[in-house]
């Protein structure tokens, strides 16, 4: 599909779309730079990419797709390091999960003769590092691509192809769009889940020694989003901060509200609250988002 | 182990409760109760239990344990009806996740010549019906149980073996106890979960349908805790009330301290938060309260 691609930063989503390529056979040559030699040196001895380079310019040249898979904070660095290296026509794209602060670093930076479009594969574990990279990560996940109004259409055509070649379902969006519909389904849930085990962790000792114990009964879940990459997850909340903080107002507001119920003991208003959220999970399930296996499977019949 | 057990209200829990009874032949005769027909006829017909019966002191009349499992709200007008029906030195408990409203009860109700011993195993899905229930739910979960100051020890140790036999690690606590613990790692977690849910669909219409579609990136595991049975939350929340408030309180007071860093975009503060948490996930999978595997083992290798 592509003579060579090339891949910087190769944590958990760059080395899982390295290994995707891998699989798919999607490229004759796959160039990789990562600031840590180590991440490198491993790749090259799995045989998960073709090339490695300590040099990102060198990284870079002669290649068809660039694909930046590094915390939001170290795009600018990247790209004008890389902007003079880039060959005619090459598609340059991205894995972040907000758009907005990405989108005025292009504006800001003359890149000519490139086709700069913006993609956010939505697929992840918790985990971190390039040994967690999985080929199948993106297999029937949403990928999310926000193509300049001046695109042309080929390269848009060759980058969704990319995506759905590795196993995501492509959709078009703003990048407004993209993030103001991200803050309500990834960044406050995990706003939450990471205030809540802070919340639940944040008694005296012996208190959370038992909060511990017994966590299978509702938090262990919660920890689980809360244990994601710590740096990635700053430079989202700094890039999409608006619409985070508006979500949590929202948030807090409903709270307030559950808060209430509670205090003047109207169980008419629990019910009606408890009984709301229902419907949602079955349309999530519908709309393919997750499987209705109880508790994730882990129960057996 | 014993003669007769008695199970009123055959739901996700009582119906699980059953099963694993059958499975390792822990009782001469099941004899079950549930306020619908069609659940003791299901129950019948699948050969789960071996009595059913409409009338709740005919069910419990001989029995040597007998086991309480409906929502909170119902437990008075349930042991004001079976009083008197208890055989001698039969042992009663139940599987609430509250503590406080039922010592209440039986404190005001004289119950003479019988083991009163309360139970709560900390195990479920998100379902709920006899239909999901599963001989394999209690398996290495928790069995909290709280026998009053004054109850002998050979009941307790009765009690203790069944759990046991089901499969349950069991821990005594106190009523107070048991309601703090489990305010903090079930009942607030579900709160949130509520009231994130409530959150981000309680957008536009539009919006909401994209909520939906975009779920997988971390919404869904909130999705899937608010699908619980509304009335055993609504229950729960009237019951514990001061505890969960308290919890409530606490953790907008932490969300503030998170929104004010996400203003003021101080990054230092943001990081700090974001690894913060990682270490209590790495506390409950050594505490044997989850798995390891990346995303419950959602992604293969």
């Amino acid at each position: 599909m592509f003579n060579t691609i090339s891949i910087i930063g190769c944590g958990l989503i760059g080395s899982s779309i390295l290994r995707a390529i891998k699989n798919n056979n999607l490229a004759k040559e796959t160039k990789v730079f990562d600031h840590s030699k180590e991440v490198t040196a491993y790749l090259k001895k799995e045989n998960i990419c073709t090339n490695g380079s300590n040099d990102i310019r060198q990284c870079v040249a002669n290649s068809d797709l660039i694909i930046i898979a590094t915390p939001l904070s170290s795009y600018k660095e990247i790209i004008l390091s890389i902007k003079d290296s880039l060959k005619k026509n090459a598609i340059l794209t991205d894995t972040g999960s907000v758009k907005k602060e990405v989108m005025k670093i292009i504006h800001n930076i003359n890149l000519t003769d490139v086709h700069w479009i913006p993609s956010h594969p939505i697929a992840g574990t918790e985990e971190s590092g390039p040994r967690a990279g999985q080929a199948q990560m993106f297999k029937n996940r949403w990928c999310v691509i926000s193509p300049p109004k001046d695109c042309a259409n080929e390269p848009v055509k060759n980058l969704k192809a990319f995506w759905e070649a590795i196993g995501s379902k492509v959709q078009i969006m703003t990048p407004e769009e993209h993030d103001k519909i991200l803050s309500l389904t990834s960044h406050l849930p995990h706003a939450i889940a990471y205030n809540i085990v802070r919340t639940v962790t944040g008694v005296e000792d012996k208190l959370k020694h038992e909060v511990v114990q017994y966590s299978a009964g509702g938090l262990r879940d919660f920890t689980r989003i809360a244990a994601s990459n710590p740096l990635m997850w700053r430079d989202i909340f700094l890039d999409n901060n608006e619409n985070i903080s508006k979500g949590i107002e929202s948030f807090i507001e409903k709270l307030n509200e559950l808060k209430k119920a509670i205090n003047d003991k109207n169980g008419d208003k629990l019910y009606q609250i408890f009984n709301s959220t229902k419907e949602v999970r079955k349309e999530i399930i519908k709309a393919g988002q997750d499987t209705n296996k109880p508790d994730f499977g882990r129960k057996k019949d």
